[in-house]
């Protein structure tokens, strides 16, 4: 049956990370391999308490089909979130609620790509993006990232010499690098992408997660009309439940709207209604502390483990928010190797090749520190520093 | 910035019923317009008791990211569920947990379609099929359908003449039809389907709902290689949870995950857990019951009000199941011209023009008895004629 297949579904990669967290199943591994937010933190009982409300009051509503557009009362406090917390005005008539921010690639792959359109990347990027948009079988060019954001020589030149349509970038807290854009850099990318009229999606799912520093303006507030903003509840409240968004102007959701109905009809309602009820009952801000905190901690004893326990000559980054940070081994290290090592020593990460395009043996390697505690955290540096001390 | 988006995007027909549907949000209104199931027989208490017992036992379990696959135990209860009802078996690895059955259109669509490759559709055809195929740039055969199933006469000319890859079909109580498939024309459609290898795609969210006559075979028990299988609880227990599956073999299979890690990740775990924990303690057979008796009388009392109120040279089709029926006026009038004035009259239907792929003003309409309560399908009916009639 394979020449049944379209050409598109051959060209885009497995989820290696998902792959990997099948060989991570075993419990008496420490892995630093996962994307998961901390299960401890999750608001479970406000959320029963928001779900029990809501079958008293409105038990057929919540159980019936609904719009495209999703839940109009959540579009409306996203819309004043964006205002009270990054002082960004959006009409609710410009959210489109998604199932996660991984529909909202797949939504922006269908209504903007053609086959062979270029799409410039973050190197390393992100995995579920390349994913996504491969499916529509796009081209790709990466950007390296370093602590301030992407090179912008190396973006001048692209958008110089080649007709890119799309910019996708997570510039808070980068997933995998955990990179935060400095101001100057998101300014200067603007002015650059604005001059070409390439659209600029900003991947936001960890912005609300710092720890560290002051935020950064958001991409939209240089750019509005070209600007395309993705947001999740992942991070913040609950995961499982698959609720993110995509911000877009008129022409723009035009279209979205018609990929939106064409991919599932519309997002959970069930799940919609319960996240706003949370939301109208609770300070969500004072539960994102409590996740900032617990991270920001984690953080910090990974940090003062790599520096304990890694060989020299190894370097990795230093996050304000999120939940990775990105190792680069010496030279010639191939990470995929040390990942073998490592499972064999009860310690997973995540090799940096998924994040690349096209290259693979790479000496880089993503930690995530959101799922382990400070004291697991310490053993499972030490494992990995004995394994890279070993291969050195 | 009208040129910046993907061609496939502009191919794609507006949801007509959505536009529909809004029109018909006056509560004066009748509206055999939607596709929504009865909201009085959702299992509100039960649902709200799965739920609160998941809270107690595994509240942080439901909240977190799960598998690209769906949950395992819910993969089980389908299996077992064919095995019961329709002599099949299924593996449970053979099934995909799904965002709805829409979500499985769209799959079998990035999976399957390059463009221009083509799709055999009924016709009148499922509009959403048409939709989400059209996405992947697929060209359409539709052959027409009777009270007994398909023309195939025409089916074994187009698969002698043409290239078709799927064959789309819902021939349990069509969307929009109303009508079954007989066993003979299941059997022959297979035959004639399996010598081109030709994939048949099943699409059954209505089979459940059955209040008269008795069930016919699935496809998949004449040819399972060559068959996919597309199922949905959204008709039989709720449908804002927006769960549905998907059975293929093991090589589409394989294909399909990577299609649906690209699309959204996962679908939502949360109301995964509910619908399973809600089977595993309540008789669905017992629920389904309820709506077959309930739908039963509605249709009963649509085919009295159509005899006594529609103006003769009208013909409709006699559903043995599902939610709808179909009409046929007479020649030369237009039903988006009825529509209109039936709006006037408050009572709204379907115009037949979103099932066919390139047909208008045509003189067919979909009509909805799911909905609404016998006393008021009478009274609907009742304007609905009095407008033919002055139309004629």
């Amino acid at each position: 049956m394979g020449s049944m297949f379209s050409d598109r579904i051959s060209d885009v990669p497995r989820s290696f990370i998902r792959e990997i967290l099948k060989v991570a199943i075993d419990e008496s591994v420490i892995s630093f391999a996962g994307g998961l937010p901390n299960r401890d933190l999750f608001p479970v009982e406000q959320l029963r308490t928001a779900t029990n409300k809501l079958f008293d009051t409105a038990g057929k509503d919540i159980l019936q089909y609904s719009e495209s557009e999703g839940y109009l009362g959540l579009r409306e406090w996203i819309a004043a979130r964006y205002k009270d917390k990054k002082g960004i005005v959006v009409d609710p008539k410009n959210i489109l609620i998604t199932t996660g921010s991984q529909q909202g690639l797949d939504l922006l792959g269908k209504t903007f790509l053609n086959e062979g359109d270029s799409v410039i990347l973050e190197k390393p990027g992100y995995l579920g993006a390349i994913q996504a948009f491969s499916v529509y079988k796009s081209r790709f060019f990466q950007i390296p990232v370093d602590a301030d954001g992407i090179d912008l020589g190396l973006l001048e030149k692209i958008v110089q010499n080649q007709t890119a349509k799309l910019f996708y970038t997570v510039p808070n807290f980068q997933n995998p690098s955990g990179i935060t854009y400095s101001e100057q850099n998101r300014r200067r990318i603007a002015e650059i992408l604005h001059q070409r009229e390439i659209i600029l999606i900003e991947d936001d799912p960890y912005g609300e997660l710092r720890f560290l520093g002051t935020d950064q303006p958001s991409f939209y507030s240089y750019m509005p009309e070209n600007t395309i903003l993705l947001g999740s509840f992942s991070k913040i409240i609950v995961p499982s439940f698959r609720i993110g968004w995509i911000v877009a102007n008129d022409a723009v959701m035009e279209k979205l709207l018609v990929a939106k109905q064409a991919s599932d009809l519309h997002t959970n309602y069930f799940c919609q209604r319960i996240i706003h009820q949370y939301l109208a009952d609770n300070d969500i801000d004072e539960h994102i502390e409590l996740i900032r905190q617990a991270y920001g901690k984690q953080r910090e004893a990974m940090i003062n483990a790599i520096e304990e326990y890694f060989p020299p000559g190894t370097k990795f980054t230093q996050p304000e928010g999120g939940m990775f940070l990105w190792v680069t081994l010496p030279e010639g290290l191939s990470a995929l190797k040390v990942f073998e090592r490592a499972i064999e020593h009860k310690v997973a990460f995540v090799p940096g090749d998924p994040f690349y395009v096209n290259e693979t043996n790479v000496n880089t390697m993503r930690l995530n520190f959101s799922c382990v505690d400070a004291e697991n955290i310490r053993i499972g540096i030490a494992r990995l520093g004995k394994v890279l001390k070993d291969m050195i």
